[in-house]
């Protein structure tokens, strides 16, 4: 299990590499995280784009191109197109997005014919290292979904327990969250969090354990669930996996902790046919080599 | 202007002390508090409950009883109504909650002849100081009212802006969050925050400045808001007040702020009379001598 991002760096290297297909190469941020995952042997690229752009670019960055395969295509959509085929068509294992908007980038995700779309909605996990905390933790969704349906957070909890296994998590627990711990029909949320954990007694949610509603302390921290006398809940302080109530309270945990924490971190996209990267610009080096590192772990697992 | 919980004491230290009303006071972590405040010249108090077993406590913690008038109620309830009719008489400045349950004590302060309604409903603020941040930031609702509605939002508002006024911030600038910083009629908070922004500039929402849907890294953080283009916001990254927008989002970064930031914080009830201290368990003495400061800044203000 790879309990940081050192493990999970350290555990891709060891492994064959996978290839990774770049939309719209030719962004300085990225060509310096596809270099470093190259460096650190977390994967290789095919790096679709403006080729003249990518290679000026690539020598202000000191990067040895003889090691990449390039595909020229100016035309952005063009482009990434090309680039989610080859994904497609199994010539590269995950796809990454450079200099286009997320809008186009992900009309080829869903692109019927060369995409990687599998009927079921986009989802988003981000994966936090944490200080105090000797695990890594996956959050879904902070991104994608604003309202999420019973329906969507089940999907949303299988596709994170995917990411979460493929990290060496072998039964992942599972926190739907809210404000409170204890059922309250005047509350949704809870209602739900409810019957997510019926679904998993019952068996159709499968490969975790479930157990919500639960606060955000009592999820994490042991000895905030020994405090709260909910030390006999099936997750008490050791979930993996944190399921929010929408997009709103994701999203605001997700800019407090990025901001207000030391941490490593690292997202990609969900319901897809393959590990897809969308950083944002806001991300670091680290957290795109991090992300990078995700997919390659999901694109092994699957492979298998 | 408090900065900090530090600026905060020192500014209320050298006023005139204000009186605290302690509900069943036989608590241990409440009393050492009661004691800390008094030493630091934060409140005085009386203490409403069992003297037999106030005084073995206050013995245990070497508490000079002599500076505190004790009021013997054995009776839970009889004793949180004499309590909270100190402060409705004009005898207390403030009201505590002590060792009885959360659902008596509310019940007290919404007692309709000796209690604290104002006709509008309860809510809640909770004040940190957070590393990295050179202002005291102001939290609402994270505790109290799960699905604010627009007319929930104004009195929050309304509630917080005193609260902050009372800590020295001349015009409050107030964010009500969401996870995106654009109007989205898909995401009806946004809506909310933009039509708070609207009754702001019209004048129905006064003494502070409101600016929303606001994300979080933007409300908080010059870079953020910097980086994202956003500098032309009214409230880009200097928000002293933060709106969530239910109590699943604010308790939720609530919770991870206080376990995962090396934060100082304090909260107190609104909607009140006067203020009222609904500490927690949880809370360290600390945290609550933060709220006692702030209760006496809002009494201060009150009185004058």
């Amino acid at each position: 299990m790879s309990k940081n991002f050192t493990d999970l760096l350290s555990k891709v290297s060891q492994c064959e590499m996978k290839t990774l297909s770049v939309a719209v190469a030719q962004d300085k941020a990225v060509l310096e995280a596809v270099k470093a995952a190259k460096e650190r042997k977390i994967a290789d690229a095919i790096l679709v784009g403006d080729e003249e752009k990518i290679r000026a670019i690539a020598a202000e960055l000191s990067m040895d191109l003889s090691q990449f395969e390039i595909i020229n295509e100016p035309d952005a959509v063009a482009a990434s197109l090309k680039a989610v085929s080859l994904v497609h068509d199994g010539k590269a294992d995950m796809y990454m997005k450079g200099l286009l908007d997320t809008k186009t980038f992900l009309k080829s995700v869903l692109d019927k014919e060369v995409g990687l779309r599998t009927g079921k909605p986009l989802s988003h996990v981000c994966v936090f290292e944490i200080p105090g905390i000797d695990r890594l933790i996956f959050m879904t969704d902070v991104a994608f979904i604003p309202y999420p349906t019973l329906e969507d957070k089940v999907n949303m909890i299988n596709y994170t327990v995917e990411v979460a296994k493929a990290c060496g998590v072998s039964t992942p627990k599972v926190a739907p969250l809210a404000a409170v711990e204890v059922v309250n029909p005047k509350m949704p949320v809870t209602v739900e969090a409810a019957e997510l954990t019926k679904m998993n007694e019952e068996g159709t949610i499968t490969d975790c354990i479930v157990d919500g509603p639960l606060s955000l302390d009592i999820a994490l921290y042991k000895e905030a669930a020994e405090e709260k006398g909910a030390l006999d809940r099936k997750v008490a302080g050791d979930a993996d996996i944190l399921v929010f109530p929408d997009i709103h309270a994701g999203n605001l945990v997700y800019k407090a902790i990025v901001h207000m924490v030391d941490v490593k971190n690292g997202n990609i996209l969900t319901g897809t046919k393959a590990p897809v990267i969308l950083t944002s610009r806001s991300d670091s080096c680290e957290a795109k080599v991090n992300s990078i590192a995700l997919a390659a772990v999901v694109a092994t697992e699957q492979a298998k």
